[in-house]
């Protein structure tokens, strides 16, 4: 194995951050954009965050949500009011405070001193607040209800640190936000769209995730419960990939929203809101990628399949066009995964070995190659990125089927490739969570320095409120640590609680997170 | 006809323009958010737009574009550049300068002064000049190129006067962005997108368009060439719906987008772009909206049958869903216009009057009510809305086909729907199109004060540039007219210029415009 020459020159094992900057550049995903902590999403990042849109939408409608759009620009009247209801709300915000440049006498541009705005604008970190203000006008009666709403759309909240995908000031997501009659409702769907979450995250993106409720301290400001979906990375971090909140009365009391109830009372509404966002792609590089760079997911790899004819600018290039044209017409008349398949068939100038080591680092889940040999044998030369080398010689495991073969043989083999992404991610998941540790020492130790990418442990604890939770707090951050979630599948404690020697009242799982 | 109730209050005839914002209002279909200049699209008019994206994304995928996603904030700096190189470009734009919040010590916030921008950041008002520094870092050799891009994305300009959908300060687009070897490439691609506007103007929004050339003072600020699509609104105004653009070498000069040809030499790119709106549901709605509201062309119709069960809140009403659910189960297995039928089946609460005449103002194409009668005939009450009503008794136009005819001739109604709402909205354009004008006096005749609903002129013109034109667009300016386009299929000109005198060069259609 020793003679196999990775695509990438940065190894996950050697420094990790380092190489997901590498996956990302390497495989033409984002980059920096020149303008603070903003990144240019390029085709290949963008194709996947479309897939990605285009799943989870389909999904969010099949749970009766409507789209629409709320403006960019929100009132600052309206954090005034949040701030007055929610304590610790984020004001690290885009101001806008003028709408129109002038020349500045020197050649350049600058805000026109006399076209400063009455009232700054914000704009949106969420659109929480303007959405609210909607749905107040929206809802009348216990007809209206439950209101369900979804925009997709970029916000943007003003970060010190930046890191592609995983945090940057503007970033591209959904929120849903809805207006229940009441709190058992409301609790529901805040469950239920976490079940999207789930659905979306283990079957779309093949990332297997724990769906559970984050500690008190770490709910978003305002609400009731939040719950999340939390993802390992192969450096064994955690990574939140999406959060849903049941948010109780706070909400609707801050912008109103009221209904008529059936007896003709006047009642507020339970409110929820849910979201995910680009972040979501962060976590399919470090899930998914390895050595080679990106592995994508088929059911979210824009491209399923790439075809490269040889080509060598000469004549005979005619002929071998058409026989891969004629396998691409095969192609996309099959379906895998419910849909039809995705064929790009490659003809950009350019050296066959260098595109096809191009797409590797992409992660196109097939590459197809044909050179003349193949086409006079009626074949052609097929690599797997899910299984990208032949250990026994360190050369790329071309596999050669038919032509008709590889046709006929592609959705199994999408499918296939989508399960082995999904097994290999869990299995890798499942041998890095500790749950035999029952000392504060014993977490100490298993996520001290020197151990290298450590995963999660889960233990138990008397779910400490208050002052009791600060000083957990406080111990798990001297040591890196959060609470990431407890699991909603979780067996139940048995023991005493690590921190405070009490019993146990759940299972947690604590790590070093995103 | 007289007894006819519509179900609007205010008539097209008696004033446009309170018609259109009533069929927005009625239609809920959008409303002002409170942010100046900004609207909320509600979930109906926002799924009209979710069709017209999807749709013409399709197309724009087909001709080679990736699509991809660029910050929404532009340094202050490329702005100083390109006014430089363009003449005229706008200056009305939202300029972020403080990035905090900061409490202002009387119970409220203002921007934290100790937050403010080194460099103010613009909020895109288009994505040219950012987009322009992207193609300078990719495009590097022939083998680059064409390079095609395109995004979806908000965007803001400042706007002093807006109106719903038609020009608000912030408004959803799609902007594509093509870098070419040469300027036959160039130009041939920015007629390519604008046949792909035309196609999706006129098969998909059911808008008949006039594709053509704008004069040299209607191009966009740095184009050497700038060609639209233009439709003719109810009342007779022309909407551009569409712009596509040939930049000569003038933006790869700007952003240096320059690449090394076969022969090792450096050139510069030829450009183009090309955007279309939201706008163009303000044409949607003037070009099919009645004095019943919004009719919905079935191909961006959201719901495109709408099932009413007429339901009375008894345990009946369960039977009669089941009938419905039926329905709609056979009609999700037809395809329509190339796609399975969109079908909503309404059991909110409400009486079935006045939820038939919801969805008659917000414009689904088919209407079937099922009552218990209904059921046990094994009939359905349908509706079509380009036919809603009966002329001879002044009654909505009921059909009764048997359930499963509804299913079965459903895909060729809504195909008839959809060439009816075309047909309908050419012919009443070339009905009011003039095409005898010869003199100014007879052009000022035809659009003066008491000339209702005049429509179009298209007369003959020497295509006059510099002062000369500068004249004729004064003279058309006192009659609140503009020169359109000059049509692409225009047969050639034959006679005199109407403003010069000189032998014509050319057709061009004049009209008061949005």
């Amino acid at each position: 194995m020793s003679n196999i020459r990775h695509a990438l020159s940065v190894k996950r094992e050697d420094d990790f951050a380092a190489w997901y900057q590498s996956v990302i550049s390497e495989a033409e995903m984002a980059e920096e954009s020149g303008v603070r902590g903003c990144m240019v999403i390029r085709p290949w990042g963008y194709g996947i965050w479309e897939r990605i849109q285009r799943l989870l939408d389909d999904r969010i409608k099949v749970t009766g949500h409507d789209n629409a759009y709320f403006p960019i620009f929100i009132p600052l009247a309206n954090f005034e009011r949040e701030a007055e209801h929610v304590e610790g709300f984020a004001k690290e915000m885009a101001v806008v405070t003028h709408h129109r440049l002038v020349a500045d006498g020197k050649g350049g541009l600058k805000p026109d001193p006399e076209a400063k705005l009455e009232e700054p604008l914000i704009v949106r970190p969420t659109s929480e607040t303007i959405i609210g203000d909607a749905m107040a006008r929206w809802v009348r009666s216990w007809r209206d209800l439950p209101l369900k709403l979804n925009q997709w759309a970029n916000v943007v909240r003003w970060e010190m640190r930046t890191r592609m995908f995983l945090r940057t000031s503007e970033f591209l997501w959904q929120e849903g936000h809805t207006a229940h009659a009441d709190e058992a409702e409301a609790k529901e769907h805040t469950l239920r769209m976490l079940e999207v979450y789930r659905a979306c995250a283990e079957e779309d993106l093949a990332m297997p995730v724990v769906a559970g409720e984050k500690p008190e301290n770490e709910r978003f400001p305002g609400a009731v419960e939040t719950w999340s979906i939390e993802a390992m990375m192969q450096d064994g971090k955690a990574l939140q990939a999406g959060t849903s909140h049941y948010l109780g009365t706070n909400f609707s009391k801050a912008a109103n929203i009221k209904y008529q109830d059936r007896e003709g009372g006047e009642q507020l509404c339970h409110t929820t809101s849910w979201g995910v966002s680009t972040r979501m792609i962060g976590g399919v590089i470090m899930t998914h990628g390895d050595d080679d760079g990106l592995r994508v997911p088929p059911r979210i790899a824009p491209h399923q399949v790439v075809i490269l004819p040889m080509l060598r600018d000469k004549p005979e290039d005619a002929a071998l066009i058409d026989y891969c044209e004629e396998l691409r017409a095969s192609l996309i008349r099959e379906q895998a995964l419910g849909e039809p398949i995705r064929v790009l068939l490659d003809t950009k100038p350019g050296k066959a070995a260098a595109k096809r080591w191009d797409w590797v680092r992409k992660g196109a889940p097939v590459i197809i190659e044909v050179g003349g040999r193949d086409m006079e044998n009626g074949v052609v030369s097929l690599l797997r990125r899910d299984d990208l080398w032949n250990l026994d010689n360190g050369k790329p495991a071309f596999q050669t089927p038919s032509r008709e073969e590889a046709a006929s043989g592609m959705a199994a083999m999408l499918e296939d490739i989508q399960n082995t992404l999904f097994t290999q991610a869990r299995e890798r998941r499942d041998a890095n969570i500790r749950r035999d540790i029952t000392t504060l020492d014993g977490l100490r130790a298993f996520f001290s320095a020197d151990a290298k990418f450590p995963g999660w442990a889960e233990v138990e604890w008397s779910k400490p409120t208050g002052e009791a939770l600060e000083k957990v707090v406080e111990q798990l951050k001297e040591m890196k640590l959060t609470v990431r979630n407890v699991p909603m599948d979780d067996a139940g404690a048995t023991g005493t609680c690590i921190f405070t020697g009490e019993p146990a009242a759940e299972k947690i799982y604590v790590a070093k997170a995103y």
